[in-house]
Protein backbone atom coordinates (compact mmCIF):
# COMPACT_ATOMS: atom_id res chain seq x y z
CA UNK A 1 0.00 0.00 0.00
CA UNK A 2 1.04 3.51 -0.96
CA UNK A 3 2.03 5.79 1.59
CA UNK A 4 1.15 9.25 1.64
CA UNK A 5 3.33 11.94 2.76
CA UNK A 6 2.75 15.32 2.87
CA UNK A 7 5.33 18.87 3.03
CA UNK A 8 4.32 22.46 2.80
CA UNK A 9 7.48 23.87 2.00
CA UNK A 10 8.91 27.32 0.46
CA UNK A 11 11.52 27.51 -1.97
CA UNK A 12 14.14 28.58 0.79
CA UNK A 13 13.56 24.67 2.58
CA UNK A 14 13.88 22.49 -1.02
CA UNK A 15 17.23 21.76 -0.14
CA UNK A 16 16.61 20.38 3.65
CA UNK A 17 13.49 18.84 2.15
CA UNK A 18 14.94 16.51 -0.25
CA UNK A 19 17.61 15.19 2.46
CA UNK A 20 14.76 14.73 4.50
CA UNK A 21 13.14 12.68 2.05
CA UNK A 22 16.05 10.56 1.02
CA UNK A 23 16.73 9.52 4.95
CA UNK A 24 13.01 8.65 4.21
CA UNK A 25 13.13 6.64 1.41
CA UNK A 26 16.50 4.95 2.62
CA UNK A 27 15.48 3.50 5.73
CA UNK A 28 12.21 2.31 4.56
CA UNK A 29 13.69 0.84 1.21
CA UNK A 30 9.91 -1.69 1.15
CA UNK A 31 7.72 1.07 1.05
CA UNK A 32 6.52 2.86 -1.65
CA UNK A 33 6.20 6.65 -1.11
CA UNK A 34 3.46 9.41 -2.70
CA UNK A 35 4.77 12.68 -1.61
CA UNK A 36 2.28 15.71 -1.73
CA UNK A 37 3.33 19.16 -1.99
CA UNK A 38 1.50 22.04 -1.07
CA UNK A 39 2.84 25.23 -2.27
CA UNK A 40 1.98 28.09 -4.15
CA UNK A 41 5.26 29.86 -5.50
CA UNK A 42 7.34 27.11 -6.41
CA UNK A 43 8.80 27.70 -9.86
CA UNK A 44 8.45 24.96 -12.57
CA UNK A 45 11.87 24.21 -13.06
CA UNK A 46 12.31 23.48 -9.18
CA UNK A 47 8.67 21.26 -9.20
CA UNK A 48 10.87 19.57 -12.04
CA UNK A 49 14.16 19.05 -9.91
CA UNK A 50 12.27 17.79 -7.24
CA UNK A 51 9.74 15.63 -8.84
CA UNK A 52 13.25 13.44 -10.50
CA UNK A 53 14.72 13.14 -7.51
CA UNK A 54 11.44 11.69 -6.07
CA UNK A 55 10.60 9.38 -9.23
CA UNK A 56 14.68 8.27 -9.62
CA UNK A 57 14.34 7.28 -5.71
CA UNK A 58 10.88 5.15 -6.95
CA UNK A 59 8.41 7.35 -6.00
CA UNK A 60 5.25 9.31 -6.59
CA UNK A 61 5.63 13.55 -6.69
CA UNK A 62 2.05 15.10 -6.32
CA UNK A 63 2.56 18.95 -6.24
CA UNK A 64 -0.12 20.91 -5.43
CA UNK A 65 -0.81 24.76 -5.82
CA UNK A 66 -2.78 27.02 -4.14
CA UNK A 67 -4.66 29.71 -5.83
CA UNK A 68 -3.82 32.23 -2.76
CA UNK A 69 -7.09 34.29 -4.02
CA UNK A 70 -8.50 31.03 -1.81
CA UNK A 71 -7.77 32.77 1.20
CA UNK A 72 -8.50 36.22 0.71
CA UNK A 73 -10.74 36.36 3.68
CA UNK A 74 -7.79 35.00 5.78
CA UNK A 75 -5.87 36.97 8.27
CA UNK A 76 -2.53 37.51 7.93
CA UNK A 77 0.44 38.06 10.71
CA UNK A 78 3.64 39.59 10.70
CA UNK A 79 6.75 37.72 9.09
CA UNK A 80 4.13 35.29 8.57
CA UNK A 81 2.62 34.46 4.96
CA UNK A 82 -0.80 32.58 4.52
CA UNK A 83 1.39 29.51 3.23
CA UNK A 84 0.91 29.16 7.52
CA UNK A 85 -2.62 27.84 6.77
CA UNK A 86 -1.65 25.02 4.15
CA UNK A 87 -1.21 22.49 6.39
CA UNK A 88 -4.30 22.78 9.01
CA UNK A 89 -6.49 22.88 5.63
CA UNK A 90 -4.78 20.37 3.65
CA UNK A 91 -7.80 18.22 3.56
CA UNK A 92 -9.21 21.14 1.39
CA UNK A 93 -6.60 20.53 -1.18
CA UNK A 94 -5.71 16.92 -1.19
CA UNK A 95 -7.52 14.52 -3.11
CA UNK A 96 -10.54 13.46 -1.67
CA UNK A 97 -9.98 9.87 -2.36
CA UNK A 98 -7.13 9.84 -0.09
CA UNK A 99 -7.76 9.40 4.06
CA UNK A 100 -4.49 9.37 5.78
CA UNK A 101 -1.40 11.36 5.50
CA UNK A 102 2.06 11.76 7.32
CA UNK A 103 3.08 15.50 7.66
CA UNK A 104 6.16 15.98 8.10
CA UNK A 105 8.62 19.50 8.37
CA UNK A 106 11.97 19.60 6.49
CA UNK A 107 14.13 20.02 9.19
CA UNK A 108 13.80 16.31 10.05
CA UNK A 109 15.88 12.75 9.58
CA UNK A 110 13.61 9.87 9.04
CA UNK A 111 16.20 7.11 10.55
CA UNK A 112 14.19 4.16 11.11
CA UNK A 113 10.71 2.40 9.51
CA UNK A 114 7.49 4.95 9.24
CA UNK A 115 5.07 1.76 8.95
CA UNK A 116 3.98 1.96 13.27
CA UNK A 117 3.45 5.37 13.10
CA UNK A 118 1.63 5.60 9.95
CA UNK A 119 -0.87 2.52 10.39
CA UNK A 120 -1.56 4.06 13.95
CA UNK A 121 -5.26 3.45 14.85
CA UNK A 122 -6.56 7.55 14.61
CA UNK A 123 -10.22 6.64 15.47
CA UNK A 124 -11.55 9.71 16.49
CA UNK A 125 -8.71 11.76 16.31
CA UNK A 126 -7.78 14.36 13.64
CA UNK A 127 -4.37 14.19 14.44
CA UNK A 128 -1.62 11.96 16.14
CA UNK A 129 1.47 14.43 17.50
CA UNK A 130 3.85 14.21 20.16
CA UNK A 131 3.84 16.36 22.95
CA UNK A 132 7.34 17.94 23.31
CA UNK A 133 7.09 17.34 27.19
CA UNK A 134 10.88 16.84 28.12
CA UNK A 135 11.55 20.54 27.10
CA UNK A 136 10.70 24.04 29.23
CA UNK A 137 8.87 25.31 26.62
CA UNK A 138 6.09 23.19 26.51
CA UNK A 139 5.25 24.47 29.98
CA UNK A 140 5.53 27.78 28.85
CA UNK A 141 3.23 27.37 26.03
CA UNK A 142 0.24 25.84 28.34
CA UNK A 143 0.87 28.97 30.61
CA UNK A 144 0.34 31.09 27.31
CA UNK A 145 -2.59 29.17 26.05
CA UNK A 146 -4.09 28.76 29.71
CA UNK A 147 -7.93 30.00 28.21
CA UNK A 148 -7.85 26.91 26.50
CA UNK A 149 -7.04 25.01 29.17
CA UNK A 150 -4.82 22.78 27.29
CA UNK A 151 -3.60 19.06 28.55
CA UNK A 152 -0.47 19.18 26.16
CA UNK A 153 0.86 21.35 23.88
CA UNK A 154 1.68 19.44 20.50
CA UNK A 155 4.43 19.72 18.14
CA UNK A 156 3.09 19.77 14.61
CA UNK A 157 6.37 19.61 12.67
CA UNK A 158 5.31 15.28 12.89
CA UNK A 159 1.59 14.88 12.19
CA UNK A 160 -0.13 11.74 11.20
CA UNK A 161 -3.66 13.43 10.11
CA UNK A 162 -7.03 11.73 9.55
CA UNK A 163 -8.05 13.77 6.85
CA UNK A 164 -11.79 12.13 6.44
CA UNK A 165 -12.60 13.55 9.90
CA UNK A 166 -11.00 16.61 9.26
CA UNK A 167 -13.05 16.99 6.33
CA UNK A 168 -15.92 16.73 8.43
CA UNK A 169 -14.90 18.84 11.25
CA UNK A 170 -12.72 21.62 11.06
CA UNK A 171 -13.97 24.77 9.28
CA UNK A 172 -11.87 27.18 7.86
CA UNK A 173 -13.35 30.13 9.14
CA UNK A 174 -13.32 29.02 12.81
CA UNK A 175 -9.38 29.15 12.02
CA UNK A 176 -9.52 32.64 11.10
CA UNK A 177 -11.73 33.82 13.34
CA UNK A 178 -9.36 32.41 15.92
CA UNK A 179 -6.77 34.32 14.46
CA UNK A 180 -8.27 37.77 14.39
CA UNK A 181 -9.06 37.49 17.78
CA UNK A 182 -6.26 36.00 19.26
CA UNK A 183 -3.65 37.42 16.67
CA UNK A 184 -1.16 39.25 19.24
CA UNK A 185 -1.00 35.84 21.22
CA UNK A 186 0.62 33.74 18.13
CA UNK A 187 3.69 32.69 18.54
CA UNK A 188 4.44 29.69 16.09
CA UNK A 189 1.09 30.65 14.18
CA UNK A 190 -0.30 27.18 12.35
CA UNK A 191 0.98 25.13 15.87
CA UNK A 192 -0.53 27.15 17.95
CA UNK A 193 -4.32 27.32 16.34
CA UNK A 194 -4.06 23.19 16.35
CA UNK A 195 -3.44 23.16 20.22
CA UNK A 196 -5.94 26.12 20.84
CA UNK A 197 -8.73 24.59 18.11
CA UNK A 198 -8.12 21.07 18.18
CA UNK A 199 -6.04 19.80 21.83
CA UNK A 200 -8.41 17.01 22.61
CA UNK A 201 -9.00 15.43 19.49
CA UNK A 202 -5.07 15.04 19.07
CA UNK A 203 -3.89 11.28 20.06
CA UNK A 204 -0.11 12.05 21.62
CA UNK A 205 2.56 9.34 20.45
CA UNK A 206 6.13 8.56 22.19
CA UNK A 207 8.34 11.63 21.10
CA UNK A 208 11.33 9.91 21.81
CA UNK A 209 10.06 7.46 18.61
CA UNK A 210 8.78 10.43 16.51
CA UNK A 211 9.59 13.74 17.01
CA UNK A 212 13.02 13.72 19.49
CA UNK A 213 14.51 17.03 19.33
CA UNK A 214 17.78 16.73 18.52
CA UNK A 215 19.11 19.77 20.50
CA UNK A 216 18.24 17.93 23.82
CA UNK A 217 20.30 14.45 23.74
CA UNK A 218 21.78 15.04 27.39
CA UNK A 219 18.34 16.22 28.48
CA UNK A 220 16.26 12.91 27.00
CA UNK A 221 19.66 10.84 28.34
CA UNK A 222 19.15 12.15 32.07
CA UNK A 223 15.72 12.25 32.41
CA UNK A 224 15.67 8.72 31.38
CA UNK A 225 17.92 7.59 33.72
CA UNK A 226 20.48 6.81 31.30
CA UNK A 227 17.89 4.82 29.58
CA UNK A 228 17.86 7.18 26.26
CA UNK A 229 21.51 6.94 24.94
CA UNK A 230 22.79 7.01 21.70
CA UNK A 231 22.02 3.23 21.04
CA UNK A 232 18.75 3.49 22.41
CA UNK A 233 18.01 6.75 19.68
CA UNK A 234 20.05 4.40 17.08
CA UNK A 235 17.46 1.43 17.73
CA UNK A 236 13.87 3.20 18.99
CA UNK A 237 14.06 7.17 17.32
CA UNK A 238 12.27 6.94 13.90
CA UNK A 239 11.75 10.93 13.43
CA UNK A 240 14.61 13.02 14.74
CA UNK A 241 13.65 16.51 14.16
CA UNK A 242 16.45 19.68 14.07
CA UNK A 243 14.35 22.03 16.15
CA UNK A 244 14.99 26.09 16.79
CA UNK A 245 16.76 28.57 14.86
CA UNK A 246 20.30 26.70 14.14
CA UNK A 247 19.93 24.24 11.74
CA UNK A 248 22.70 21.44 10.73
CA UNK A 249 22.45 22.28 6.67
CA UNK A 250 24.12 25.99 7.85
CA UNK A 251 27.11 26.80 8.47
CA UNK A 252 28.36 26.61 12.66
CA UNK A 253 25.59 24.33 13.68
CA UNK A 254 26.72 21.99 16.21
CA UNK A 255 25.34 18.94 17.79
CA UNK A 256 25.38 15.16 19.00
CA UNK A 257 23.48 13.95 15.45
CA UNK A 258 25.49 16.64 13.15
CA UNK A 259 27.99 14.04 11.89
CA UNK A 260 24.70 11.92 10.71
CA UNK A 261 22.91 15.10 8.98
CA UNK A 262 25.75 15.68 7.63
CA UNK A 263 26.20 12.53 5.62
CA UNK A 264 23.23 12.31 4.55
CA UNK A 265 23.32 15.63 2.91
CA UNK A 266 26.08 14.30 1.10
CA UNK A 267 24.46 10.77 -0.22
CA UNK A 268 21.78 13.39 -1.26
CA UNK A 269 23.87 15.83 -2.82
CA UNK A 270 25.40 13.26 -4.73
CA UNK A 271 22.21 11.35 -5.79
CA UNK A 272 21.13 15.22 -7.09
CA UNK A 273 24.78 15.46 -8.57
CA UNK A 274 24.39 11.76 -10.80
CA UNK A 275 20.89 12.89 -11.73
CA UNK A 276 22.18 16.12 -13.32
CA UNK A 277 24.69 14.53 -14.63
CA UNK A 278 22.96 11.93 -16.20
CA UNK A 279 20.52 14.61 -17.48
CA UNK A 280 23.53 16.83 -19.44
CA UNK A 281 24.25 13.46 -20.87
CA UNK A 282 20.60 12.40 -21.92
CA UNK A 283 20.20 16.05 -23.02
CA UNK A 284 23.68 16.33 -25.32
CA UNK A 285 23.10 13.69 -27.35
CA UNK A 286 25.54 11.56 -25.98
CA UNK A 287 25.23 8.01 -26.61
CA UNK A 288 26.96 5.58 -23.66
CA UNK B 1 36.88 -4.91 -11.83
CA UNK B 2 37.22 -6.69 -7.83
CA UNK B 3 38.77 -5.04 -5.19
CA UNK B 4 40.31 -6.93 -2.86
CA UNK B 5 40.08 -5.79 1.30
CA UNK B 6 41.88 -7.47 3.60
CA UNK B 7 41.44 -7.78 7.37
CA UNK B 8 43.18 -10.00 10.26
CA UNK B 9 40.94 -9.77 12.86
CA UNK B 10 40.15 -12.14 15.43
CA UNK B 11 36.85 -12.86 17.08
CA UNK B 12 36.29 -10.14 19.21
CA UNK B 13 36.18 -7.71 16.85
CA UNK B 14 33.57 -9.61 14.11
CA UNK B 15 31.01 -6.85 15.16
CA UNK B 16 32.57 -3.92 14.30
CA UNK B 17 33.79 -5.94 11.59
CA UNK B 18 30.68 -6.37 10.02
CA UNK B 19 29.67 -2.51 10.56
CA UNK B 20 32.99 -1.50 8.78
CA UNK B 21 32.08 -4.02 5.95
CA UNK B 22 28.59 -2.80 5.67
CA UNK B 23 30.02 1.02 5.84
CA UNK B 24 31.71 -0.34 2.61
CA UNK B 25 29.33 -1.50 0.27
CA UNK B 26 26.68 0.84 1.08
CA UNK B 27 29.03 3.91 0.06
CA UNK B 28 30.52 2.19 -2.71
CA UNK B 29 27.54 0.64 -4.29
CA UNK B 30 28.94 -0.06 -8.28
CA UNK B 31 31.93 -1.86 -6.61
CA UNK B 32 32.68 -5.70 -6.70
CA UNK B 33 34.37 -6.47 -3.34
CA UNK B 34 36.80 -9.55 -2.29
CA UNK B 35 37.05 -9.70 1.47
CA UNK B 36 40.32 -11.66 2.68
CA UNK B 37 40.54 -12.82 6.50
CA UNK B 38 43.63 -14.16 7.83
CA UNK B 39 43.02 -15.44 10.85
CA UNK B 40 43.87 -18.61 13.22
CA UNK B 41 41.11 -19.25 15.34
CA UNK B 42 37.76 -18.00 14.31
CA UNK B 43 35.13 -20.64 14.47
CA UNK B 44 33.35 -22.24 11.17
CA UNK B 45 30.13 -21.31 12.39
CA UNK B 46 31.33 -17.04 12.71
CA UNK B 47 32.55 -17.96 9.31
CA UNK B 48 29.56 -19.05 7.71
CA UNK B 49 27.88 -15.98 9.71
CA UNK B 50 30.37 -13.77 7.74
CA UNK B 51 30.49 -15.56 4.79
CA UNK B 52 26.44 -15.09 4.38
CA UNK B 53 26.19 -11.49 5.31
CA UNK B 54 29.25 -10.88 2.69
CA UNK B 55 27.33 -13.00 0.34
CA UNK B 56 23.71 -10.64 1.08
CA UNK B 57 25.64 -7.70 -0.20
CA UNK B 58 26.64 -9.01 -2.99
CA UNK B 59 30.16 -9.84 -2.51
CA UNK B 60 33.23 -12.24 -2.16
CA UNK B 61 34.51 -13.55 1.12
CA UNK B 62 37.80 -16.17 1.01
CA UNK B 63 38.63 -16.84 4.69
CA UNK B 64 42.65 -18.04 5.13
CA UNK B 65 42.90 -19.78 7.86
CA UNK B 66 46.77 -19.63 9.51
CA UNK B 67 48.63 -22.72 10.43
CA UNK B 68 50.31 -21.55 13.67
CA UNK B 69 53.04 -23.79 13.24
CA UNK B 70 54.48 -21.67 10.68
CA UNK B 71 54.92 -19.19 12.87
CA UNK B 72 57.05 -21.41 15.61
CA UNK B 73 59.96 -19.24 15.27
CA UNK B 74 58.65 -15.97 15.37
CA UNK B 75 58.97 -14.55 18.62
CA UNK B 76 56.10 -13.16 21.05
CA UNK B 77 55.80 -10.37 22.83
CA UNK B 78 53.59 -9.24 26.16
CA UNK B 79 50.32 -8.92 25.59
CA UNK B 80 50.14 -10.32 21.53
CA UNK B 81 49.41 -13.40 19.83
CA UNK B 82 51.55 -14.00 16.35
CA UNK B 83 48.62 -12.55 14.56
CA UNK B 84 50.20 -9.44 14.84
CA UNK B 85 52.26 -10.86 11.98
CA UNK B 86 49.74 -11.66 9.56
CA UNK B 87 49.11 -8.24 8.15
CA UNK B 88 53.12 -7.43 7.68
CA UNK B 89 53.38 -10.67 5.91
CA UNK B 90 50.38 -11.42 4.11
CA UNK B 91 51.37 -11.59 0.96
CA UNK B 92 52.57 -14.84 1.76
CA UNK B 93 49.50 -16.29 2.75
CA UNK B 94 47.11 -14.37 -0.19
CA UNK B 95 46.64 -16.07 -3.84
CA UNK B 96 49.74 -15.64 -5.88
CA UNK B 97 47.45 -14.12 -8.30
CA UNK B 98 46.65 -10.56 -6.70
CA UNK B 99 49.05 -7.82 -6.62
CA UNK B 100 47.04 -5.37 -4.42
CA UNK B 101 44.88 -5.09 -1.61
CA UNK B 102 43.72 -2.80 1.00
CA UNK B 103 44.34 -3.73 4.40
CA UNK B 104 41.47 -1.76 6.85
CA UNK B 105 41.10 -1.98 10.56
CA UNK B 106 37.93 -2.90 12.14
CA UNK B 107 37.32 0.28 13.99
CA UNK B 108 36.39 1.86 10.44
CA UNK B 109 33.31 3.50 8.99
CA UNK B 110 34.36 3.86 5.45
CA UNK B 111 31.59 6.95 4.03
CA UNK B 112 32.64 7.99 0.82
CA UNK B 113 33.89 5.88 -2.61
CA UNK B 114 37.48 4.44 -2.01
CA UNK B 115 38.16 3.80 -5.57
CA UNK B 116 40.90 6.78 -5.83
CA UNK B 117 42.85 5.02 -2.90
CA UNK B 118 42.84 2.14 -4.70
CA UNK B 119 43.73 2.79 -7.40
CA UNK B 120 46.77 5.10 -6.49
CA UNK B 121 50.18 4.72 -8.33
CA UNK B 122 52.37 2.65 -5.95
CA UNK B 123 55.10 1.84 -8.49
CA UNK B 124 58.17 1.49 -5.81
CA UNK B 125 56.49 1.48 -3.02
CA UNK B 126 55.06 -1.47 -0.86
CA UNK B 127 52.56 0.72 1.22
CA UNK B 128 50.32 3.51 0.76
CA UNK B 129 49.84 4.87 4.51
CA UNK B 130 48.90 8.06 6.15
CA UNK B 131 51.28 9.95 8.47
CA UNK B 132 49.36 10.83 11.38
CA UNK B 133 50.49 14.03 11.91
CA UNK B 134 48.07 15.80 13.37
CA UNK B 135 48.48 13.91 16.72
CA UNK B 136 51.02 14.84 19.50
CA UNK B 137 51.65 10.91 18.99
CA UNK B 138 53.36 10.79 15.94
CA UNK B 139 56.52 13.73 17.40
CA UNK B 140 56.77 11.20 20.39
CA UNK B 141 57.44 7.98 18.07
CA UNK B 142 59.77 9.72 15.89
CA UNK B 143 61.59 10.32 19.04
CA UNK B 144 61.17 6.99 20.37
CA UNK B 145 62.22 5.38 16.82
CA UNK B 146 65.11 7.93 16.08
CA UNK B 147 67.49 5.44 15.94
CA UNK B 148 65.72 4.53 12.77
CA UNK B 149 66.23 8.36 11.24
CA UNK B 150 61.93 8.22 10.20
CA UNK B 151 60.44 10.96 8.17
CA UNK B 152 57.07 10.03 9.24
CA UNK B 153 55.24 7.50 11.32
CA UNK B 154 52.82 5.81 9.70
CA UNK B 155 49.29 4.43 10.99
CA UNK B 156 49.07 1.07 9.81
CA UNK B 157 45.01 0.49 10.35
CA UNK B 158 44.39 1.82 6.59
CA UNK B 159 47.34 0.42 4.27
CA UNK B 160 47.41 -0.17 0.39
CA UNK B 161 49.41 -3.26 -0.10
CA UNK B 162 51.91 -3.49 -3.29
CA UNK B 163 51.70 -7.21 -2.43
CA UNK B 164 53.73 -7.90 -5.53
CA UNK B 165 57.10 -5.82 -4.45
CA UNK B 166 56.36 -7.15 -0.76
CA UNK B 167 56.83 -10.20 -1.93
CA UNK B 168 60.34 -9.18 -3.52
CA UNK B 169 61.47 -7.52 -0.36
CA UNK B 170 59.82 -8.45 2.72
CA UNK B 171 61.65 -11.20 4.34
CA UNK B 172 59.95 -12.78 7.36
CA UNK B 173 63.60 -13.23 8.67
CA UNK B 174 64.31 -9.15 8.96
CA UNK B 175 60.59 -8.69 11.01
CA UNK B 176 61.77 -11.57 13.74
CA UNK B 177 65.29 -10.09 13.93
CA UNK B 178 63.97 -6.85 14.38
CA UNK B 179 61.33 -8.00 16.96
CA UNK B 180 64.21 -10.08 19.23
CA UNK B 181 66.35 -6.90 19.02
CA UNK B 182 64.39 -4.09 19.75
CA UNK B 183 61.37 -6.26 21.81
CA UNK B 184 61.38 -4.04 25.04
CA UNK B 185 60.96 -0.80 22.72
CA UNK B 186 57.55 -2.11 20.70
CA UNK B 187 54.35 -0.76 21.81
CA UNK B 188 51.84 -0.88 18.69
CA UNK B 189 53.95 -4.11 17.10
CA UNK B 190 53.48 -4.47 13.67
CA UNK B 191 52.99 -0.59 13.51
CA UNK B 192 56.33 -0.09 15.08
CA UNK B 193 58.00 -2.74 12.85
CA UNK B 194 56.47 -1.77 9.70
CA UNK B 195 57.34 2.05 10.65
CA UNK B 196 61.35 0.88 11.03
CA UNK B 197 61.64 -1.30 8.98
CA UNK B 198 59.95 0.11 5.44
CA UNK B 199 59.29 3.50 6.27
CA UNK B 200 61.26 4.73 3.07
CA UNK B 201 58.54 2.24 0.86
CA UNK B 202 55.99 3.88 2.49
CA UNK B 203 53.89 6.26 0.14
CA UNK B 204 52.14 9.17 2.27
CA UNK B 205 48.52 9.53 1.47
CA UNK B 206 46.62 12.77 3.25
CA UNK B 207 45.27 11.44 6.71
CA UNK B 208 41.87 13.84 6.63
CA UNK B 209 40.56 12.05 3.50
CA UNK B 210 41.88 8.31 4.30
CA UNK B 211 42.54 7.91 8.15
CA UNK B 212 40.95 10.26 9.75
CA UNK B 213 40.92 9.83 13.22
CA UNK B 214 37.69 10.25 14.86
CA UNK B 215 39.04 11.48 17.82
CA UNK B 216 40.61 14.70 16.96
CA UNK B 217 37.61 16.33 14.91
CA UNK B 218 38.46 19.92 16.61
CA UNK B 219 42.00 19.46 16.50
CA UNK B 220 41.59 18.75 12.56
CA UNK B 221 39.41 21.81 12.65
CA UNK B 222 41.47 24.18 14.56
CA UNK B 223 45.02 23.07 12.75
CA UNK B 224 42.92 23.38 8.84
CA UNK B 225 41.74 27.03 10.45
CA UNK B 226 38.47 25.83 9.89
CA UNK B 227 38.48 24.46 6.72
CA UNK B 228 37.81 20.96 7.97
CA UNK B 229 34.85 21.63 9.40
CA UNK B 230 32.25 18.99 9.37
CA UNK B 231 30.73 19.57 6.35
CA UNK B 232 34.46 19.01 4.57
CA UNK B 233 34.83 15.79 6.75
CA UNK B 234 31.41 14.29 5.09
CA UNK B 235 32.48 15.28 1.39
CA UNK B 236 36.19 14.24 1.50
CA UNK B 237 37.23 11.77 3.64
CA UNK B 238 36.84 8.21 2.94
CA UNK B 239 37.96 6.52 5.61
CA UNK B 240 36.71 7.62 9.64
CA UNK B 241 38.94 5.69 12.00
CA UNK B 242 37.80 5.48 15.22
CA UNK B 243 41.17 4.73 16.77
CA UNK B 244 42.01 4.79 20.57
CA UNK B 245 40.92 2.40 23.69
CA UNK B 246 37.32 3.84 23.14
CA UNK B 247 35.02 2.41 20.94
CA UNK B 248 32.20 3.73 19.26
CA UNK B 249 30.19 -0.04 19.77
CA UNK B 250 30.74 0.08 23.65
CA UNK B 251 28.73 1.74 26.18
CA UNK B 252 29.74 5.33 27.24
CA UNK B 253 31.71 6.11 24.06
CA UNK B 254 31.13 9.85 23.19
CA UNK B 255 32.46 12.12 20.23
CA UNK B 256 31.72 13.54 17.41
CA UNK B 257 30.60 10.78 14.83
CA UNK B 258 29.18 8.78 17.88
CA UNK B 259 25.46 9.25 15.90
CA UNK B 260 27.17 8.56 12.69
CA UNK B 261 28.68 5.26 13.68
CA UNK B 262 25.37 4.05 15.80
CA UNK B 263 23.19 4.06 12.75
CA UNK B 264 25.50 2.31 10.97
CA UNK B 265 25.66 -0.13 13.80
CA UNK B 266 21.89 0.00 13.74
CA UNK B 267 21.84 -0.53 10.02
CA UNK B 268 23.89 -3.65 9.95
CA UNK B 269 22.22 -4.90 13.12
CA UNK B 270 19.11 -5.13 10.70
CA UNK B 271 20.85 -6.74 7.78
CA UNK B 272 21.89 -9.56 10.34
CA UNK B 273 18.41 -10.09 11.67
CA UNK B 274 16.80 -10.07 8.43
CA UNK B 275 19.54 -12.98 7.51
CA UNK B 276 19.00 -14.93 10.55
CA UNK B 277 15.09 -14.71 9.84
CA UNK B 278 15.36 -15.80 6.41
CA UNK B 279 17.40 -18.56 7.87
CA UNK B 280 15.18 -19.98 10.57
CA UNK B 281 12.33 -19.83 7.73
CA UNK B 282 14.47 -21.53 5.23
CA UNK B 283 15.20 -24.19 7.12
CA UNK B 284 11.64 -24.36 9.36
CA UNK B 285 10.40 -25.66 5.79
CA UNK B 286 7.64 -23.33 5.78
CA UNK B 287 7.10 -21.68 2.20
CA UNK B 288 6.20 -17.81 1.87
Amino acid sequence: MKKNILVTVDSNYLYPLKIMLKSLFMNNPKEHFSIYLVHSSISAQQLESLETFIASEGHEFHPIQIDEELFSEAPTLLHYTKTMYYRLLAHKFLPQTIDRILYLDPDILVINPIRELYELDLEGYLYAAADHRTMPIVEINKIRFNPFDLEAYYNSGVLLMNLALQREVIDEKDIFNFVKKYHSKLIMPDQDIMNALYSKKIKGIDEVKYNYDARFYNIYKLKSNGKVDMDYVMNHTVILHFCGKKKPWRKNYSGKFYSLYKHYEKITKDTILALEDWKAESTSGKVY
